[in-house]
């Protein structure tokens, strides 16, 4: 845990932008696998870890804005908790560490939120349907009909928004050991070997350092999987390797970092040739990282640089200025440039992307395909923390859709692309800090260039 | 998947012993981490897996009695999906697979359950929240008030309590992989390392064979810690290690073994002394295992092996029957001596207790401490798959409480035990098929024999 002052500080800011009434904040539990007692590993609620600190499963929070005062809800473990799951500190210590001097037992939860005036009773968004249960039954409506605090959320994710000090330190320690993970990884990554045992490496060095992966790691030869969890394919000479991965620190926080690199010790021409278009566009947007400008339109420019370079390769044709303006780009970077970064990989997601990556005078573009799934479009401020992750990626099924659909044909060269098909995906993404005059990459510097990367594939480990 | 008559044999004859309604399957859901697009390893329902075979989340079957049919609820692809998952075979392609020929659409299944005959709509306790909710909005009622169908549990309980050849070629490969799994960590043990390192090796092993745990490992220096998941102690010479994990095959069959050895290359006399009295504990038991025996009852006789050798140690005093009937042994022993294994580890425990390792005439004893963590005490049948798993764990906040609350002065050496609080616990386990003339141990032998085990360190691995 931070020290005990920051919990309380954190807690009165947010107390201070209420007039009246209370704030609810409902801890995660563990959540059963195939039954209740064989659970998937524990992860607390990332606004609990914010405002109260404590890890463990089954525990609510109340802040009395009346009073300016914090409850706990939650239990001491029984001689039968500690036969089973050993003793531990117990919880009134671990209250006193974030400040709280009330605990009552959990089962108090229920008839203490009922006896509380419900319409100045402010909660977030359940995601969890354990919660979703809790909160269902307390106000006595289907769980679908929840209202949560649009005011509470709003000032959570600008708290939240930006970083602390302390928070940018455990941010950086996400980030170093993530960099010494992906550096492991193209180190030993060499053709016979299996993505899982790459996979199960960096999970290895990253608990080695006290760590574990923020997020199920992305390590896959077919990285035109945006989101491509299966890891049993062997590599092989001529692949390109995609891993997406990162660490959380005891804390919470998390690191989250790509790198594409050969499986063999170097790229193959047409490789090398896109790697360098993305990372052109990777740079374009770093550079225009800071305070005041609109993330959408980095995005945009990425986005630009890409088929810039797509162009070149031939694969689009045309001014890429109109090719982004009319979305073709999307059928090659058919995701976001990047998102905010915290004690969430995607930081604060389940606030609600409006609130969090966009704004009332910038709400998002839920339509356009591309442009739906970015997760952060709105002006950066000071102490935001995010990543930048432009990428290629060539899916043979879309492809043939926006063909059949002849999407684009002033833009796409479908006739040179449809030979590459099976080229797969390519990205680089790295973790930054907005500051008062621009930005600065957190963490060590991970190898990006072509050279950097050959000189890490001369010097494998086995 | 197996052949598809196996799964449509298994609904037809679960169909069979009802006379008219409609029986309803809940596939699981990918569980949110700490946001609803971060989620969990999915794993499906293990009675979905019994009677539809398919691994794929959101998806509900209906079993139509009067009908004799099968509905499956459930999307195919949308190309958003193959973005950012990745094409693979079609939920059409899998249904037909299990014999399935009507697929329908997920969002139809509430309006369908709506228009049946809500009284004769059978459905398994859910254990999921997600699944809860699906089913209290259905009936219109309160989660914790809703009414599984204690035919449904029953019906199903005998059908998977009865293991078929297809079934323990599963499950023996399951305890194969699991037996080179422990070798591996006896051997790669020593003094030095970390807990979680052992338990990596063994994750990577697992993989390497294509499977992965059957239920979170138990790896650690404090085995008296019964579900003890932390794993982050450094190993030291003198350490005892317990190591309880299985492996679960690619259809979902698990193994659960567990053995306890020395960290360096021999046990201490002490830790020699109290292993000898676990073995012979669980040999007693092992023997005992036959068609028409009540698991109970081998369970005590477990308990009277342990508290004589107790009693040699020193620890216990008196009759070991007398103790055992008694409880006094449960300062020692505070579990069950096993469970029923398949598909689940504790198999079928969402099922509930009562239903899956008891019967009307032998209800569990749910109050005694020792007899009520005891998962199963019915009369074995032919074709049951069950653990053996004798232990002694000596944990220091029970036996405090113990001697303040002055209990079983008469069989419990308090003077003496309190000078070897700090032993730990050991734990000896096995997988049994019982057969018509006894039992059968399953899979490869895992080394049990002190020797045995000290050849095993004499052969270590770096």
């Amino acid at each position: 845990m931070f020290k005990k002052e920051i919990y309380t500080t954190r807690r009165n800011e947010l107390i201070s932008k209420f007039s009246s009434g209370k704030i609810l904040f409902l801890g995660n539990i563990e959540n059963p696998i195939n039954f209740e007692h064989n659970t998937y590993p524990f992860r607390q609620d990332s606004s609990f870890l914010y405002y109260i600190g404590i890890k463990s499963p089954r525990l609510a929070a109340v802040l009395d804005i009346d009073l300016g005062e914090t409850l706990l809800f939650g239990d001491e473990m029984t001689i039968d908790d500690i036969v089973w799951m050993g003793q531990q500190q117990t919880l009134a210590e671990k209250a006193a560490l974030s400040g709280i001097s009330k605990l009552l037992p959990f089962d108090q939860l229920f008839d203490y939120l009922k006896k509380s005036d419900q319409n100045t009773l402010h909660y977030l968004p359940p995601y969890q349907s354990h919660n979703k249960i809790l909160l269902g039954k307390l106000f006595n409506c289907p769980v679908d009909l929840l209202q949560p605090s649009i005011a509470l959320i709003q000032a959570v994710a600008a708290q939240r928004s930006i970083k602390s000090v302390e928070e940018i330190i455990e941010l950086e320690k996400a980030v170093d050991v993530a960099v010494d993970m992906h550096r492991l990884a193209i180190q030993m990554t060499k053709p016979g070997r299996y993505e899982y045992q790459i996979s199960n490496a960096m999970q290895h060095f990253a608990q080695d350092q006290g760590m574990s992966f923020s997020y199920p790691p992305i390590v896959t030869k077919r990285g035109e999987i945006l989101h491509n969890h299966m890891q049993f394919h062997q590599v092989h000479e001529g692949d390109l390797l995609l891993n997406d991965s990162g660490v959380e620190t005891s804390l919470g926080y998390a690191s989250d970092l790509t790198r594409t690199f050969p499986v063999g010790k170097r790229f193959t021409s047409l490789q090398e040739e896109i790697y360098q278009v993305v990372l052109h566009a990777f740079k374009s947007a770093e550079q225009l990282l800071s305070p005041g400008i609109r993330f959408k339109d980095i995005h945009l420019k990425a986005c630009e640089a890409l088929v810039e370079g797509l162009i070149q390769v031939g694969f689009m044709k045309g001014n890429s200025q109109d090719a982004v303006a009319n979305h073709a780009h999307a059928l090659f970077f058919q995701c976001g440039l990047g998102h905010l970064l915290g004690l969430d990989v995607h930081d604060m997601e389940d606030l609600g992307e409006q609130y969090v990556g966009y704004s009332t005078s910038e709400p998002k573009d839920t339509k356009t395909f591309g442009l739906k799934s970015l997760r952060l479009g709105k002006e950066l401020e000071a102490g935001n923390v995010l990543t930048v992750e432009p990428g290629i990626y060539l899916i043979p099924e879309l492809t043939q859709l926006w063909e059949q659909q002849n999407l684009h044909r002033d833009f796409v060269n479908y006739d040179f692309l449809k030979k590459h098909l099976d080229f797969g995906g390519i990205r680089i993404e790295d973790n930054y800090l907005i500051e008062e005059n621009g930005y600065r990459r957190l963490g060590k510097y991970l190898e990006r260039e072509v050279q950097e990367i050959y000189r890490l594939k001369d010097n494998a480990i086995d």
